[in-house]
C-alpha cells in the first residue's frame, strides 16, 4: 500500500524588485525569490484537506511585503527574515526554506540603472524549529585562462583518443555554494571576499586539471575565511577546441593557440566540495 | 586546513543519435547522455595527478561506441551497460552514474521521422562495486484540467489574499522519477505502463489541490506496478488566472471559466514522494 | 536634424487560454498573441503626447476579450477579428498586425488534456484601411531523414575541407510561412493540408541538398494548394556528424551510418521562398 | 507553376574565440559569427546541382581562418574582410552578409578573464559587387529608471482599464542598430560613443512614454554622431507592476513606489527608427 514520503511545497521565482527612494539617489535591489515549507502536510496530500496549508500565493505575498517590512540589506538577511516569518505562520511546518538570486545593477544616475549581467549572487536559507543555516553562493561566473592550463598523464583505455596537452584554454561557468558556521556574518562583505578569493586564485594558479583548480579555489576560501565551513562547486568544463588549420591551403597559416571554437555540448562537468578539516 | 569532500566528474549532454539500418525500415534512437564517476580521485584534485582519471572525453567516446557495441533497446538497458563499462575502465571509481534523456520521434516513412515533442523519457542508473540501481522517469509532461479542480479551506494569515475557488484550471509540467526494486524489468513496457497510469489518474480524479493529485497519481503507480518501490514528483503549479472582464464596458460580457492568462512566474512548486509501505 | 522614421508599437506574447465549456466535453485553445499598430504616432515619440496611443495594455485586454466575444475557430480567424478591432479603436493607426502561435493539446478525457509538443502553428495577419493579408505557418517542425540525402559536387576553395557524401543524415527544425491569395479560406483544413504536403514531400523525395528539399516542399505546396501564393522557409541544417570510431582499439567496430553526434552550433541556415509563377 | 524566389544560405553561430598572445599579456576576442550568400543559386534548389555553392562548412572554416589571417581589431573590420572574402570565393554570389556578436570579457590577470555579461555588441555587414554597408549595434542592454517616468493622456476605449500614472518604473532590454554613412570609421570608438550617448540620454531625460525616450535617445545619437545615418530600436517594455499591499492586514504598510513585481509576459514592444533629415 502506498504512503506519503518526503514532501515540500512553495512558491518559486517571485521577481521582487525593491526601490529604496528615501533620498533622490535611489537604490535598486533585484531578486528572484523562492520559498518552500516542509513538515506535516500529509492531510493535504492524502485526504485533500488544506487546513494546514499556507497557500503558495501567501508565501509570494509575504516575500513582497517583507521587501518593505524587513528590507533587503543582503539576500541572506532578507531570506532569514522571510523564512522565519513563513515558519511562524505555518504551524504544521517543521522548516522553511528560502532561496534568493540577486541580479546586480550599475548606477547610471540618481534613479537610472543598467543591469550588470555576469554572475548572479545566490543564497539558500533554511530555518527550522531548532535553528537556521545559510548557504551563500554565486552562479554564472564565466572565467577563462588562455594559457597556464595542461591536461596530461591521465588514464588511457581502448576508447581514449584525447591527446595530452600542456597548453589549452580552461574555461568554466562556475556555480559555487558555501556554508557558513554561523548567521552572525556581514553578508555583503563576506560575499565580496569569497568572490575575490575565487577570482584571484583562478587567475594566479597553474592548472593541471579543472579538478585541481577548483580544489585550489576552494582551499583558498576555506583557509582564509574563518566563518566558512565548506564550499561546493559545480563547474562545466566549457571546451574550447583549437581549430585545425592544417587542411587549409594557405602558405604559412598556423594556429599556435590563437583560434578556438567554443563548443556547447557535450561538456565536462566537475563537482567537488572542499571543507575545513576538523582539528584533532 | 582544507580537505577534499564529495566529488565526481564526467561528461554531460553527449547527443547520441543511433540509426538502426539493418533493413530499409530504419529506426532512430535519440539520446542525451551524461555520465560521471565517483571514487578515489583525490590526487587529481589535491596534487594535480591525473593517473586515475579516465578523461571525460573517453567517457563521451564510450557513450557513442556503446550505442553500437551494446545498442539501445531501452535507455535503462543502455545506461546499465555504459555505467558498468565505465566502472570497469576506471579502477579508482567506486560508482558510475549514467543519466539519459530520450526524445521520441514519429515515423514519416521508411527512413524519415518527425520529432514528437512533448514529454521526455529519462533514466538515472548507478552502478557501484556492489550492485546497480535504476530510476526511470519522464519530464516536461504538460497536463491540464479545465475543471474538476478546487482549492479551498486553506490556512489564512494577514498576508493571505487568495480567494477560495471550487473551479479552476489545474496545470503542471510534470517531472516524475520512479525507483525500481530490481533490474530485471521490461523497461519499455514498464515506462509505457507508468505513463499511462499517471495520465489516466490525472484525467479521471477530482483535485482538491495539486498535492492531492500527485499523491493519487503516485499511489496508483505504486499500487499497480509491483516492481516500483517509490515515485517522486516535482510539479510546478502552472497558474492560469481567470481574466477579469469586469472593467470592460461591453454589455453582457462575462468570463465563466472561459478565458485565462497562462502565467510564467512565479509558480507554485509541489514536490513529493510516494512509496510502498513495508509490510509489518 | 533627427526625424522619426518607421515605427510601431504593441503588446507581445499575451498567453491567451480559451476553454470552451458549453458541454461537459471541453475544448482548449492555447495561444500566444502579439499585436502592434502602425500609423501616425509621431506625437507620442516627438512631443510625448499620448492622445493617439491605444495603450498596449488595452491591446492585451482586447486580445483576451476577443477570445470570448469573437471566439477562436482558428488562429487566422481570431487574428483577423482582433486586428480589425484594434484598427477601428485606434484612428491614428494605418494598420494593425496580429501574430498568433497556437500550441496543440491532446485529449485525455472530458476536461483533461496533455500538451502535444512538437511544431507550433503560427499566423501573421495585417489589417490596413485598404484590406487584409494573412500569412499562415508553422515552426519547430523537426524532421530527419536517416538516408536518402547526399551533398556533393560543390564549389571548392582553399578553405574547403568538407568531404563529399552520398549518404548523410538530413535534419532541420523547419519554419515555414505561406501567404494566402484571399481571406476566404477554411483555415484549419488549409493548415492541415499544407503540413501534410510538407511532411510527405520531405519523406518521399531524395535530397541533393537542403536547398533542393526545401524547393521540392515549397513547389508541392504551391502546385497543389490553389489559394497559396507563396511559401517561405527558414531551415537550420541541424548537423548530425558521423562519429569517428577509427581511433578505438576494438576489433570489428565500425560505424556505417549508425552512430551520430547531434551538433548544436554552428549550423547551416537555408532560407528561400517558392512562389507561383504568374501566367504569361 | 512554382518558381524560386528570394533565397540565401550560410553558416550561423560559429563561436570564434581569438586569443592574441604576442606578449605575455594576452587579449581575448569572443565572437559569434554568421555568414550568408545571396545570388544566383537557383540550380542548387531547382536541379540539385551544387557546383556554384560554396559550402556552409567552408564559410565556417573561413570565419575561423580570418580570425588569424586578418585578425579582429573590431567586429566591423573583421566582418568586412570576411564578407569580401566570401563574395570573392563564390562567383555566383551577388552579396555576402556577415553578422557578428561580440561578448566582452574583463581582465583578471595576464592570461585570465571573466566574461562581463550584460549587453552584447553586434554588427551586420553586407558586401555586394557594388559596395559595402555596415550596421553596428548592441542588444541585451537592460536599463531601468526608478522614477522620472509617466504614462498618461492616452486613448481610452471600452477595453481600457489601465490607470494613468505619473510615477512608474520604466525598464527595457534594448536592441539598437545604427547604420553608418561610410566604412571609414574608428569602429571601436564609434561604438563606445553611441553606447555612452544612449545611456546618458536614458539616464538624464524625463519619460512620457518609452516611445519618447527612444526618440530622445535616437535623436541624441543622430545629432551628435555625424557618420551615423539612422538608428533603429526594438525595445520591450519590461513591465514592473507595483505590488498591491492594500489587502494585507498590517498596520501602516504602504507601497509608495518601493516594491514591484517584474513581469515576464506579456510585454509592450516599441520599435522605431530615427534618421537624419536630409538637407533641403
Amino acid at each position: 500500500m502506498a504512503v506519503l514520503g518526503e514532501n515540500r511545497y512553495g512558491k518559486a521565482e517571485s521577481r521582487v524588485v525593491r526601490i529604496v527612494r528615501d533620498t533622490p539617489r535611489h537604490e535598486i535591489v533585484d531578486l528572484n525569490v523562492s520559498s518552500s515549507l516542509r513538515g506535516d502536510f500529509d492531510a493535504a496530500h492524502v485526504s485533500g484537506d488544506q487546513a494546514a496549508v499556507l497557500p503558495t500565493d501567501t508565501q509570494k505575498n509575504t516575500a513582497f511585503a517583507y521587501a518593505k517590512l524587513h528590507g533587503v540589506s543582503s539576500p541572506e538577511d532578507y531570506a532569514l527574515a522571510l523564512a522565519s516569518r513563513l515558519l511562524e505562520a505555518a504551524p504544521a511546518a517543521a522548516a522553511a526554506e528560502v532561496r534568493v538570486e540577486q541580479y546586480a545593477w550599475d548606477r547610471l544616475g540618481q534613479h537610472a540603472f543598467a543591469r550588470r549581467g555576469g554572475d548572479v549572487r545566490t543564497c539558500e536559507v533554511t530555518v527550522s524549529r531548532s535553528g537556521a543555516s545559510v548557504v551563500s553562493g554565486l552562479k554564472d561566473l564565466v572565467v577563462l585562462k588562455s594559457t597556464g592550463s595542461e591536461f596530461k598523464g591521465f588514464l588511457v583505455d581502448e576508447f581514449t583518443t584525447l591527446a595530452e596537452t600542456d597548453d589549452r584554454i580552461l574555461a568554466t561557468s562556475l556555480v559555487a555554494r558555501w556554508r557558513h558556521d554561523t548567521t552572525d556574518v556581514d553578508w555583503n562583505a563576506s560575499f565580496d571576499d569569497v568572490r575575490e578569493v575565487l577570482l584571484s586564485t583562478f587567475a594566479t594558479t597553474y592548472s593541471r586539471a579543472l579538478q585541481e583548480t577548483l580544489y585550489l579555489m576552494g582551499s583558498a576560501v576555506v583557509d582564509t575565511m574563518p566563518g566558512i565551513a565548506e564550499i561546493s562547486f559545480s563547474a562545466p568544463n566549457k571546451h574550447h577546441f583549437l581549430v585545425d588549420f592544417s587542411g587549409f591551403e594557405v602558405d604559412g597559416l598556423t594556429n599556435d593557440g590563437e583560434v578556438f571554437i567554443a563548443a556547447d555540448r557535450p561538456y565536462g562537468l566537475i563537482e567537488c566540495t572542499v571543507l575545513r578539516d576538523a582539528p584533532a
